[in-house]
């Protein structure tokens, strides 16, 4: 049975594979020389389900082949809704015969961040081309790891940071890059939402939950692609309302980041309050995004005037397009292990400074 | 001989004086019932020539009566522009006299910081009322040599911090108290421009120079407003692009507060780069003053789209007409002494965390 979103995939796909007579499980045959990767979701949580299933039904270089998931009812739930064949469903234990399936060109890592290590690791091992979601991982020790792992394997490994293929976030990050407004001084970053889920994973530590992995990348993630620097220094405060609730991981971080040309960042991230805004000041002026990271709609204006207000209907879609070219074409993908990696380097500093009550300086390695 | 500013400040000074046929020299007669105070500007420097002498052109409660400078070439400037006759001029030797002067009913200290203590107690021990410009003093120390003063010698006390006086500010001050959109989060104030001067006495660390003193009490007072709480705990960090001028005192801060409410304020200020936002998240919505500390024109914006933007012509000479009117009615005027005293409290603990590299407790002392 091909349900409506099927349909409207399956006519996005291109008039090869409608011509073959597949319109009921058109990911079951595959040309050799692909014009779309299979991506294997692995994890089905709300952003697979919410976000990026629904994407890769309108991407045109990608489409959803196949499950990993340690629910058989979750397992069969998708299987109905995105016509996935059986052959194609994984769990956590057999998860790397993935290897031998040639739909499987690219998992996609959506698990709780304690696991992102393992599962690029086996994914890699498996030959598979790996895209992760950030944080990537717990610190910079298991990225360094991942980044070899894939090397290794010769896959390609991208980061889920879809803002820096958002265009009117391109439009700030040459604004930083080209000094169209004088050098960037300052840049003020706050990401965060109320949440208020009492027994999700995010508030326990042992699976990498906390504010400043979930939300505190973004500013952060921006205060290095605003200044197209590496901070040099960094400190940071923890806080909660809700000690009941924030006992093991951080309910709100502020952090302060300094960079070598002597920019400097005020971060803000939390789970007890909303807030999206980036707001940058060069020496001539200041450009914000607000909201500057949400999954429709960034937009923003610049102190000359210029309204930054390019659409783009879903940027999931965008990112898993233009990294699937990448892989294509064998071309650097955009937002590489090692971007995941200067960030993972700085949130390890971020919480030592919190820890121990003090400045800590920065290497980014590079 | 009367010139059209003059002629413009005695229309607007009413029937009485015009009747009284004085307009060459309005102040030289004053009612024994004043209907308007006459105030002395301590200190003849830009604010004071470009902003308050203008200001106190359209005052309806208070007027330019005398002027205190040790510069005899800007006494007879001044003099000339402003109708002042020789007896209300004093230097900075003679001030003290200004006691046996009944026109004058208000000394306002505009002279640099380090010498706010001094001419504060000056004036109050001559029987002045005092309006002191912001910062109100060197430290928290002096701010109670200066309250204990005016208290002493029964004058009122009154600190230059015009944004209170303003009617958006006061908008979202009570946003805050009423808790219109929840309980204040967080408070994002950021206050600075670019000052290329290099021979200042604001890069001078014995007058009270630095960009603290100067533009980031806009900041701090800004987060004890919008939050109407004293903070409990201040990280600070002090950075410069240009040693070679900023080796005295601070071109750049970030400091972060912590609120007895759970609420936190992110702060910045500088000498290097321009930027003039109050951003407030509360536990509902935000609101925005963007501008919120300029001369003219503080407007912003809140979540649920209502623009603030009550315009107010002149902020200074509303500022002066409601501390007047206090002293005319014998009520507390809005921004005391110890409002002051309150800022430098914290500046204080920013100053000594800066130095110490770690959080500062700070007791308001309330």
């Amino acid at each position: 049975m091909t349900t409506r979103r099927q349909f409207i995939r399956t006519t996005a796909a291109g008039a090869a594979v409608l011509a073959a007579g597949t319109a009921a499980f058109p990911n079951l045959i595959i040309p050799k020389k692909k014009d779309r990767l299979g991506v294997a979701l692995i994890g089905l949580g709300y952003y697979s389900r919410d976000l990026l299933a629904p994407a890769l039904q309108v991407t045109k270089k990608c489409y959803l082949a196949g499950i990993v998931t340690g629910s058989p009812e979750k397992a069969k739930q998708w299987q109905e809704k995105h016509g996935i064949p059986d052959k194609n469903v994984y769990n956590y234990d057999n998860f790397d015969s993935i290897a031998d399936n040639p739909d499987i060109d690219v998992v996609y890592v959506v698990l709780p961040n304690n696991l992102h290590k393992e599962f690029t690791l086996r994914g890699a091992r498996a030959g598979k081309h790996v895209w992760c979601e950030k944080p990537m991982a717990m610190n910079a020790a298991e990225c360094r790891d991942m980044i070899k792992g894939c090397r290794d394997n010769k896959v390609k490994l991208s980061i889920g940071y879809r803002m820096q293929h958002e265009p009117n976030t391109q439009e700030i990050i040459r604004y930083g890059k080209e000094k169209t407004l004088g050098a960037v001084r300052l840049v003020t970053a706050s990401a965060g939402f109320r949440d208020s889920r009492t027994d999700h994973w995010r508030l326990k530590k042992a699976m990498g939950g906390g504010a400043m992995f979930d939300m505190g990348v973004y500013s952060l993630n921006a205060a290095r692609y605003a200044t197209s620097e590496e901070p040099i220094g960094v400190t940071a405060q923890q806080f909660t309302t809700r000690p009941e609730l924030y006992s093991e991981v951080d309910e709100t971080m502020l952090f302060q980041l300094e960079f070598p040309g002597g920019a400097l960042a005020n971060c803000s991230t939390s789970f007890g309050m909303g807030m999206n805004t980036l707001h940058t000041v060069c020496e001539k002026g200041w450009y914000r995004l607000d909201p500057f990271q949400a999954y429709r709609g960034v937009q923003g204006v610049t102190s000359t005037g210029k309204a930054l207000n390019i659409d783009t209907p879903n940027e999931q879609a965008k990112q898993m397009d233009e990294d699937a070219a990448a892989i294509m074409d064998n071309t650097d993908v955009l937002v590489p292990g090692e971007e995941g990696l200067r960030d993972m380097i700085v949130v390890d500093a971020i919480y030592q400074s919190v820890k121990e009550g003090r400045r800590v300086p920065v290497d980014s390695g590079r």
